[in-house]
């Protein structure tokens, strides 16, 4: 048997629905198109930003209701991660640093509840930055002045929803929203923090393209994120951000068809589906189908071989799906019940797994991706059914 | 009179080239292409980056001549700006830091002969790492042990060649050459240096895509660097990448042309240039005389106002081009005969350029785009006649 990966979170799992819509949802580029570093040239616009990218993440979240936008600053990057160590640079910027008598400067904490995601602390740790630095889990941190917490919500690894808490004075909240998306869990209210994360990775599945967005509210926080980007990349990629906005568009596109024939930006549809070009099964409602087949499936496959425990998620009233849902997690945190070194026992089987030593806890953990293709999964599966 | 901005490098100036071939050179991605974060499958790639991109990447090298890709690693990157970050945190951790006894670790300085480009500086001091620090001017710089010069050659801003000039023991160069490109500078050597930067940007005008490569020697300071990128933006943008790998290979497939009808990478072309889809002046023919005719320009219109100097550049044989010709600098790099602040005087003509302060030098010097549109250019010129 050759060696499976569900280390990662690649998410090929949405790959059978775009496929579907090959060509009335792709973007072709000329030569001379997008050549200039400037995109953007509107007073408080962001110099490095397609208008219709902007535009783009406003629509989807206010169709999907998953995020205050209105009023805020949209940043893009490459990915979430590099506006998670730009946010991390503005924040810890902002607060007077002092170097104390030791001429050493003081580096503002960053803390996050443990399980946390396993590239906070590997990013932190190999950027080594002269302002912040990691310290780990938010549980156990009790300095006393300015520090940030990471809320990732539902949270990455293992699903659950949270808030900050530390919650002193002189803190900041980074929030990490990748997977507050309506397949993964009920969309209960937007979200409406200070500084917001998502990336069309976990949004859409289109993890290639490195397209991230912060979503911030204070002006001051967000001219320092733009500053960080103009000076450590010139911003992003146009070609991203242009396919990011297509494939944004269309999505929600698909749900704000009115009953008029008009969609809801003012462009006319005619009432006619073909117009709108749109799939029968619109995406959020496939990739919600998908990944609880998935879920029902390992719950069985994981009750059966009974070596391992999962989370239990309660159902709640998803306000996008308009009716009640139960949460279906991008990864499967697994506890090896006899306590023992959950990853070895996978390597055993040949299944790559991200171990929970990485997320700050017992190597009793593990993370497995829900998110690969049918082939890996159901080999996945197949592997577990070996220890009934 | 509304304010023209010559103070970017934002190449416009090779637009008309790009129109001319638009469709010829164009890309079409559909919504499943490119979803995945892994582009390259092969033992020893960089696992995001697609295999015709770096493909593209050795053939513009090969047909130039401009740099030795032959073993070397080529790493993507957003811009080489992220490059540039990366390959100092790198080579700084390469090297054995401990802290003394004032428990402030020690940041390697990093330094460049002045002018230096602008960024370098801004960078460092916004990106505030533990493990290096900007420190200036290298022709003054005497510190004992490990340090990083920056050698840009072409300089950038003023189009001199450049070797390193502090040879020390435990010294390490980043070469940028971001300007070693036939239209800018005859080609009289590959480039052979340990790292490497260039950018899609300064190559060909295609800024907007935010893509550089890296050129390495070493496959420690390889994989430290492909570490990095992974963990600071999982890779770069794939979309961009295939841009630029259509970009690239259009430029070097104009010049790789044989006499039996195929293509250096064994595609038959008939011997039918209709085939080839390429246009009569290519690529670098077509960037040299714009370029060169705007040095003619400007020189005459600077010799007529009499209040500036600019540097003189001796011509060299150019190997790629075949023959003798003069360099043709990105950027004008003037220097106000009577000393005085040149910027300034720019701004009262509401002409915006980059004050020598920035690049570590006196305020008497200001640098010029000689990459903007026509149109600027023009109004450039018809402004600095009324200095006369």
């Amino acid at each position: 048997d050759v060696v499976i990966s569900l280390d990662r979170g690649d998410p090929k799992i949405y790959y059978t629905f775009w496929k579907n819509v090959d060509d009335k949802c792709k973007v072709t580029i000329k030569a001379s198109d997008l050549m200039s570093y400037f995109a953007d040239f509107d007073e408080g616009g962001v110099f490095y930003q397609l208008p219709e990218f902007s535009e783009a993440v406003h629509q989807v979240h206010r169709v999907v209701g998953n995020a205050v936008t209105e009023g805020r600053y949209i940043i893009g990057g490459t990915g979430s991660s590099q506006l998670f160590s730009v946010a991390l640079c503005a924040l810890a910027s902002t607060v007077n640093v002092t170097p104390n008598n030791n001429m050493k400067k003081k580096q503002i904490p960053v803390v996050c509840a443990e399980p946390y995601y396993s590239c906070y602390e590997e990013a932190l740790e190999e950027e080594k930055s002269e302002i912040y630095k990691w310290q780990g889990d938010a549980n156990t941190f009790d300095e006393e002045g300015p520090y940030i917490e990471v809320v990732t919500t539902p949270n990455n690894p293992d699903g659950r929803l949270r808030e900050p808490v530390v919650k002193k004075e002189g803190g900041m909240v980074i929030c990490d929203l990748a997977y507050y998306w309506p397949q993964y869990t009920p969309i209960t209210a937007p979200a409406d923090y200070d500084v917001m994360l998502f990336t069309l990775s976990k949004a859409t599945g289109h993890a290639g393209s490195r397209v991230g967005w912060a979503i911030v509210k204070d002006k001051e926080i967000a001219l320092r994120m733009i500053k960080l980007m103009s000076l450590v990349t010139i911003g992003t990629c146009h070609e991203g951000q242009l396919r990011a906005a297509k494939i944004l568009e269309f999505v929600a596109n698909s749900y704000e068809r009115l009953a008029n024939g008009k969609l809801a930006n003012g462009k006319l549809s005619n009432g006619n589906p073909e117009v709108m070009e749109q799939p029968l099964e619109k995406f959020f409602e496939f990739s919600h189908r998908m990944l609880a087949e998935r879920w029902t499936r390992l719950r069985a496959a994981i009750k059966r071989c009974g070596a391992f425990n999962l989370p239990d998620y309660s159902p709640q009233y998803c306000k996008f799906m308009k009716k009640t849902s139960h949460p279906n997690p991008a990864y499967a945190w697994m506890e090896l019940k006899t306590g023992e070194d959950a990853e070895k026992l996978m390597n055993e089987l040949k299944i790559r797994t991200r171990a929970g030593p990485k997320f700050g806890v017992s190597s009793k953990y593990i993370r497995v991706s829900m998110l690969e293709s049918d082939d890996t999964f159901n080999q996945f599966l197949e592997r577990l059914s070996t220890l009934e």
